[in-house]
Parts: C-alpha cells; sequence; structure tokens
C-alpha cells in the first residue's frame, strides 16, 4: 500500500511478508517409499546439498532414494565443520546451484547439521535473491535447533554468524534415526541446547534430563518414550519463543541464553570445542551470574551443574575465567543487541529474567563463583 | 503462531514481516540547516557510504554537513561503477562496518547511483544478519528507480545480481540537485527508465517525453515544472508496480519491461554500454516484438523508436540482432523467471501485455523488424 500526503513530498509504503512453513517428524526419510522429500517440486530432478560426513555414511542410501523414485539427482558434498563455515563453502554451493541453472523456485534439498543447514539456508538467501530450500537435520543438535530457526549465516572477520540474514525453509523433516549415527560426544553437543532450553524454559525438561540423562545418552534417542518426550518438549519450547520474533524485531531473546560469553571463545577454541560446549559452559557461566544476582538459589544452581556433568557436558573451560576474554566477547554481543547486555539468566529453573546492567565486579565474582562451583562439584564426584 | 494438528507430529509456523519505508523529496539534503539525514539516530556519530565520482563532487559538502551538526563522520569511498558491482567491493563496506563495530539498529547512510545503493543494501542486509540503512541518490537513474526498490544485489558468476535479496532502507531521501552535476550521458541513461515506464505504464508521461524531450534534457531536471512532472509521474508508476510485490512473489512484472534480453548484453559489454542503454535497447526490441504479435500500430513503435532518438538513447546495437546471442539471454531470464518467458510487451503505448510463448521464428522476426526500424528511422533523419 501506498500512501502519501496532500504535500506531495512524500510517499510511504507499507507491506508485510507472510512466511509460512512446517517441520515434520518424518522417520525413515530415505525410504523410497517415504515420498516426503519429493513434495513441493514436480520435476524430474532435485539439487542435493550433503555434509560429507552424512554422505559417507547416507551417501549411498541417498542415491538410492532418488534413484528408486526416478529422480535425476545432483550432489554437492560439503565439509561443513565449523572452521569451514565460511565465504569458500557458500560460493562452492552458489556454483553448484549456477552450474546447474537452478530455477528461481525449484526448491532444492540440504542434508546435515546445523553448519550445513546454516551455510546451504544463506546460498539460498542471496542465490537470484531466494530459491526455496528443505531442511532435512541430521543430528540432535539441529533437529531441536537449526530445523527451527530462520537464521542463516556464515562466519566472517573470525566472528560467528557475522554474514546472514532470516531465511525460512519451505519444509524441514525430521527423522530422529540419523541420531542413532552419531558419536557419543555429537549427541551430548545436542543435548547442550536443550538443557539450554530445559533451564530458561521449561521445568518439565529439566526434570527429564535430571532423571533421565543415563538412558538418554544409551537410547541416542532412538525408541525410548523419554527420547521423544524431550525431542517433542525442546521443539515446542524451541518455536513457543522463536515464532513470534522470527526476524529478531525484539533483541531480549531467552533462547540467547549460553550466546552472550560463549562465541569469541567458541570462536577461539574452534579446533576442539563444539558449538553446543561452549553453550553449555555459559549456560554455567550464566547461572553463576543469576546466582550472584540471587536469582537462583544454591540448590538450584548444584543442581544445574550436576545435571550438565550428568548429561556428559564440560563443566569448566579457563576461558570462561579469564576477564578479558569474557569482556571482549561480551562487547561484541552488546553491539549484536544493539547496546544492551540483554542478557538472560535463569530464575530459578524453568523461567528467566534479562539483565541489562552487569558490572564489571559482578562479572569478577561470577567467575569466582564459576570456578569454586566447578571445584566443589568435582570434589564431590571424586 | 503455530499450530499443531492432532497427531503431534507436525508443526506449522505462521507469520508476517512487516515493512514499512518513506521515500521523501528533499532538495538541499546537504545543507547543514537541512536535518534529514540526522533523523532515525540519536548518536553522534554516522557511518557514510559515498560513491567516488560523488565523493569528488560532494565531499567537502558532506563532511561539512555533518561537522556543522557536531557528528562525528566515518565514510567509506567506494568507485561503484557496474564493472566493480562484485563480491570485493560488498567487502570493502563490510570490513568498514566490522572495523568500526556498527550496532544492530545503527542506521548507515549510503550515497551514490544505484550500483552503490545496490551494493550498499546487500552488505547491509547480511551483516549481522541486517542494519538499517538510509539511501540518497545522486544520479536521475537512481532517483526513479534505484531509491524505490527494494532489490539489493552485486554481480557474481558474469551475470548481473546473481547474488541478492530484498532489504528495504528505512528511508530514502530525493535530492534532484544532484542530477545538476551529472553527465547529460548519464541523464540519458536515467531517461531509459523513464521511458521504459512511461511505455509499459503511463500514456501521459509518453507524452510528456515526447513533447518535452528537449526541454528535459536542457533543464536537467532543476527547475522547469515538467521536470518535476515527469519525476514525480515515474515514482508514482514504478511504486504502484513494485509496493504490491516487495518479495516478487509474483513473476509476471510489467516493470522487467526492458529487463528480459539485455542483461547478458549489459554484462558482455560493460565497459560500453550503460545500464539505461541497455533497457532502453531492450524496450525497442520488445515493442518490436510487440509489433510482430500486433499489439502496436506501426505509428506506434515508430513514435517509440523516435522518442528514443529525440532522447539521446541509443536505438541499435548489432548485439540485439544476434539471435544466439538474444536467446542465451533469454534462457538465463526464463531461469530468473522460474521457466517462464513472462515477457512484459506494450499494449499500445501505456499499456501491456505479458507473452510467455514467444518462438525463434517471432524472435527472428523481431529482429529483422528492429534492424528495419533502425535503418528506417536513421534515414528519414538524415
Amino acid at each position: 500500500m501506498i500512501t502519501r500526503p496532500s504535500d506531495d513530498q512524500t510517499w510511504t509504503v507499507n507491506a508485510a511478508l507472510p512466511v509460512s512453513f512446517s517441520i515434520f517428524r518424518s522417520d525413515k526419510i530415505l525410504d523410497p517409499n517415504n515420498k516426503n522429500l519429493l513434495r513441493f517440486n514436480n520435476s524430474s530432478r532435485r539439487l542435493v546439498i550433503v555434509d560429507e560426513t552424512v554422505f559417507n555414511i547416507y551417501g549411498a542410501a541417498i542415491l538410492n532414494y532418488f534413484k528408486s523414485n526416478n529422480i535425476l539427482v545432483y550432489v554437492c558434498i560439503i565439509d561443513s565443520i565449523e572452521e569451514k563455515k565460511n565465504i569458500n563453502s557458500s560460493n562452492t554451493i552458489l556454483k553448484f546451484f549456477e552450474e546447474h541453472g537452478v530455477l528461481r523456485r525449484e526448491p532444492v534439498i540440504a542434508i546435515g547439521g546445523g553448519v550445513l543447514l546454516d551455510i546451504v539456508g544463506f546460498c539460498c538467501a542471496i542465490y537470484r535473491r531466494g530459491i526455496p530450500y528443505i531442511k532435512v537435520p541430521t543430528t540432535l543438535l539441529s533437529i531441536v535447533d537449526a530445523s527451527i530457526g530462520t537464521k542463516v549465516a556464515v562466519n566472517h572477520f573470525d566472528r560467528r554468524n557475522r554474514i546472514g540474514t532470516y531465511y525460512p525453509p519451505i519444509a524441514a523433516f525430521l527423522d530422529k534415526t540419523f541420531i542413532g549415527s552419531q558419536e557419543p560426544r555429537q549427541i551430548v553437543n545436542g543435548l547442550a541446547e536443550i538443557f539450554k532450553l530445559a533451564i530458561i524454559k521449561n521445568y518439565h525438561l529439566f526434570e527429564l534430563l535430571e532423571n533421565y540423562y543415563d538412558r538418554l545418552l544409551d537410547d541416542k534417542f532412538q525408541s525410548l518414550d523419554v527420547s521423544n518426550k524431550v525431542i517433542d518438549l525442546s521443539i515446542t519450547s524451541m518455536l513457543e519463543e522463536l515464532s513470534p520474533n522470527l526476524w529478531e524485531k525484539v533483541l531480549e531473546r531467552s533462547v540467547d541464553f549460553g550466546h552472550s560469553f560463549s562465541p569469541l571463545i567458541e570462536m577461539k577454541n574452534v579446533k576442539t570445542m563444539f558449538h553446543g560446549e561452549a553453550v553449555a559452559l555459559d549456560c554455567l557461566f550464566s547461572s553463576c551470574l543469576s546466582r550472584v544476582r540471587q536469582h537462583i538459589s544454591e540448590t538450584e544452581l548444584e543442581r544445574i551443574f550436576k545435571t550438565a556433568k550428568n548429561l556428559q557436558l564440560p563443566t569448566y573451560h579457563i576461558d570462561f575465567t579469564n576477564f578479558d576474554m569474557l569482556k571482549l566477547s561480551l562487547n561484541d554481543t552488546v553491539k549484536h543487541r544493539n547496546g544492551n547486555q540483554f542478557l538472560p539468566i535463569p530464575l530459578g529453573i524453568g523461567n528467566f529474567v534479562i539483565l541489562n546492567n552487569v558490572t564489571d565486579q559482578e562479572l569478577l565474582k561470577t567467575i569466582d563463583l564459576f570456578q569454586k562451583y566447578e571445584n566443589s562439584i568435582n570434589n564431590r564426584n571424586n
């Protein structure tokens, strides 16, 4: 709609971009009888971008899926580790699109973890000003996180996700059987985002992690009711927070819990630290901050640390005791939050408050507490 | 909004991104007493990206503007010719943002022609998933075109605007005094987009071009009523077409007139052919196609060619008689229109139809007519 005041000196444009997408649970997505991946497109070909590790395990199944359905498939394999989440990788994918002359409305399929989905999403957002894409997350982390979000990005200038936009897929298909082939440490990596959501949003989810951590780790989310329940609660909790704020018009976001102090530390340790591990450490550190502010009890903080430990998440890293590094990371976070700290921290377990005036003094106290807590937890378990 | 069917297997997200921006006529935008450029931001600094040619003429005025208003200004100068509308230029701007630690909601100011506005818009769209920006178009072409659109892009893979997205500014300020310092050929370049709109959308605008071409060229859009009228009608016509379709959900667009056969030819001749010149040639070629289809009369086609000539637009280029090149360009256009030709062509003067089944035979006839028409126009004027 265009409006003009009577002076004829101004035109005002008002419009709205409607967005609609669905997230489907769809086990056995690569079974040729499961037709989900063939939806949204009538053509006889598909362009698929697959993570290298996933292709090593499922490559034959992927090729067979399309062959059995008489679909010509073109595959682009990407080594989508965090260190390669950059412009080089996105350019490889853009070239793949260009070489195959992707049509403006031809959906491409992305199969992999969060890093792959982020890079592909970014390429789809900017190729010809946007082509549709379908997400098939293959890790616990991406099933509960990247599958749902609309953020797409690559790292740049040594900063996490410095270049990106918001670009929802047309659909995401969640097949938890992929999790069965993940390494234990990768599953723990996914549990970190669930742990984050539980602390800040959902006490019941926290109790499930607290009580069933061993079964969840053993089951690899394959068959137990509690596994299904945990995924379901996580996705629903995440969507509750994300869907009213898809374009981050509001910068006070509970889901940024675990993402305030960690980004720079994660990038610095990118070869050894997984994203979920960085998030979990930040959750623990921010929970200590909450304790400093008296927003959680000692018992609650202890339960949080204990559950992290039981989930095999790291509970200590020296960089989280380095004041200068924490400040540097926080400073960049503050720029990302338009000059505000907007630090989500737990209010008890299952709720949050947002802080905006944390002092250096309080940070130093938090570092002390983080250090002490870790020591005490470890001593008790020794 | 999230909806879930009773089977608990699906989540559906529905949302809408509201967009609102205004285009202001604002003469003497660099007069320190004109406070328009200082709106939308209370901080004591501004980041400004300026085209090199513009800076050579207006650099002192720009610096003085901010100094007089006690605003610290950081300037990034970009040589924004079409050949440099690429990832290198966008990376220079992204680095400028990074170095100065741009906040998430800190509006930056882009001063230049369409190429500069496109590159800056793209950078703002992807830096930290989007920072706000203000457009100050400095050419006739960008005043009637880039100032209004939401498309942002850089060229890539030797293709025009292959990488981009839709990212509206928060405001555009139109100061026609900038046009006064343009070279005549640059003003003609801008007239091409007006010529395009007139043929396809607005008979009255066409008549103004037909009758007042000499005065418009002489006045450089500075003071005559007809100059103001032409800009006003152009912007209003362009907005009527663009604003209901900001994200190009509909690919049958009248404003693509002049942009169907030209993109590849423009890129091939990028050192010698201006964008408007390529568009004008495509308009003439597509008008010949309309004549082949009997959608305009011989008289109308003649008026179109004659007006182009009077406006000092090119009326002939050998590449528009090269069947293979025209087909190659059309093929890429067809991919951009999702497999459809969707060719807007004039229906008389001031209206359009969209063709979707133009044959090679018709293209050959169009080439013949384009060639013949040009000869006849030139002979008549000799």
